[in-house]
């Protein structure tokens, strides 16, 4: 079993390999414009956990497999995350001026422009994953799970729906249908992509699918306390602002104390699904722990 | 060599092929929010043109492959297109309130479900783009080049530098710069894609990319003209619109009689591009002559 302290010494080594790696991919040519190509940059590089690229990487060593096969997937899966932070945060959605501990993408560099940063970074995720560092039939399967995470049926119709969510009479089957379609699709991808690209078998896959349901219906519910409890210097954006809007929460609907110990059920659930023979798992259950103790 | 009066038959017949499998992609699961999948719908199946999704298909054929099998690809460059169109139209862009003969998606269904809508095109493309039609090594190929071409270098770039390019004191090279991005990489790409799949050449990919080019920047001109002279009812869209906004058009720069002679120049050049013994090429020159007569 991995231990706390070494696993927060992997995270840091992945995190860097991440961070690496899209400094290399936002290194543009003279085709792109100066202003939109800052724009993209701050807030890629902005300071950030690098979640989901640390999953591919983890699901895919996980997998017995050469992590570094699979860092173009990783860097894919933080593009498209990044432009989902960017177009969250235009005024006509959340309307958010922080983000990432920087003012976000629209405040610094206009609307427009955060709406073309987003759309760039959402078309460079698929250039990045099939770039010729893999075998044509894993580029094709890998785009297409994807994208029906990026999509409307996920990513965008899970974002659509909570922008009505709104004061709205939910109970906690609605608000985690919301949540795992606007976050937990795109965890789940990208451990399946991970997986995927070590050539993982179908049970594999769906095992960690279901760790990545409930890693990620954990991580919202940590990160609703977060916003009721947290230290806005820490996160990086301003805190109190779901509750302040209305926005339904865990802790809203549950209670702090309720929420949490759901937290820790769906981390221990999380937890047993990848404790398989064909799954060199520690990582996986050091980082379900993390996302636990995480403090923003 | 294709006569006029058959070419409409066959791009009418073309349309009404592309316009089924639009519906077909469109027939959303339970997963897609009502109000997003009927924003998506009134933008995509609005009658339009359909000139990129024709570029596939028409390539395919003169590549002397069957062009059922090139669907997917001409589906996908039509999301990608209607996409650039509603973010284009949204207030913080272009500012535009009607698109095809209707509402533009922002100004019927909402300004967040417009940036959401567009969103979910992109996606979907690569998703329908990597469906299991194709072999995987094809796929990957498609999907980088049409990546490329709708991302920050091409289509996203280009539209930035547009948006810049009020008022401003710009030459002939500026403008087509913009264009050839902003336009003409998503036309090339589409005639691109349809040989990709036809297993062409090289030789027969570069043709293509030339008359692609010159094709997207006459078909460019022509737009300013009717902007300039054009029936509203005609184009679905204000007239007049670049003009009084003070964007820079072709006819702004070199009078509407040498704008004519040079999308006539353009089109002789795309013509002499394809016509090679190894493609088929009736329709794309019919196509071509088509765009100097277009009324919308």
């Amino acid at each position: 079993m991995l231990e706390f302290a070494d696993f927060r010494e992997l995270s840091k080594t992945l995190r860097s390999e991440v961070d690496d790696a899209l400094v290399a991919t936002t290194e543009y040519g003279p085709d792109v414009p100066t202003h939109l190509a800052e724009a993209i940059r701050h807030s890629l590089l902005a300071p950030a956990k690098r979640l989901r690229p640390l999953l591919v990487l983890i699901a895919c060593e996980a997998c017995g497999y050469d992590r570094s096969k699979a860092m173009p997937a990783a860097v894919a899966v933080e593009l498209i995350h990044t432009y989902s932070l960017i177009h969250d945060d235009l005024p006509a959605m959340d309307d958010d001026d922080m983000r990432r501990g920087r003012p976000s993408c629209h405040a610094k560099f206009g609307e427009s422009t955060g709406i073309l940063a987003g759309d760039a970074l959402l078309a460079q995720a698929f250039e990045v994953l099939a770039a010729d560092h893999l075998p044509g039939p894993v580029v094709a399967k890998c785009v297409k799970e994807l994208a029906v995470a990026a999509g409307a049926a996920n990513l965008v119709g899970g974002q659509h729906d909570d922008l009505g969510a709104e004061f709205a009479d939910l109970g906690l089957a609605s608000l985690e249908a919301i949540h795992r379609r606007k976050t937990g699709a795109m965890i789940c991808v990208s451990l399946r992509l991970g997986a995927i690209i070590a050539g993982a078998s179908s049970e594999v896959l769906t095992a960690l699918s279901q760790y990545g349901e409930r890693l990620g219906l954990a991580f919202q519910i940590v990160d609703d306390l977060l916003d009721l409890e947290g230290d806005q210097q820490l996160m990086g954006k301003r805190v109190g602002k779901d509750s302040e809007a209305g926005k339904l929460t865990y802790p809203k609907l549950l209670g702090a104390e309720a929420s949490r110990q759901r937290a820790e059920m769906l981390v221990a659930e999380a937890i047993a699904s990848v404790s398989r023979d064909d799954l060199s798992s520690g990582a996986l259950i050091a980082l379900a722990r993390y996302v636990l103790e995480r403090k923003h």
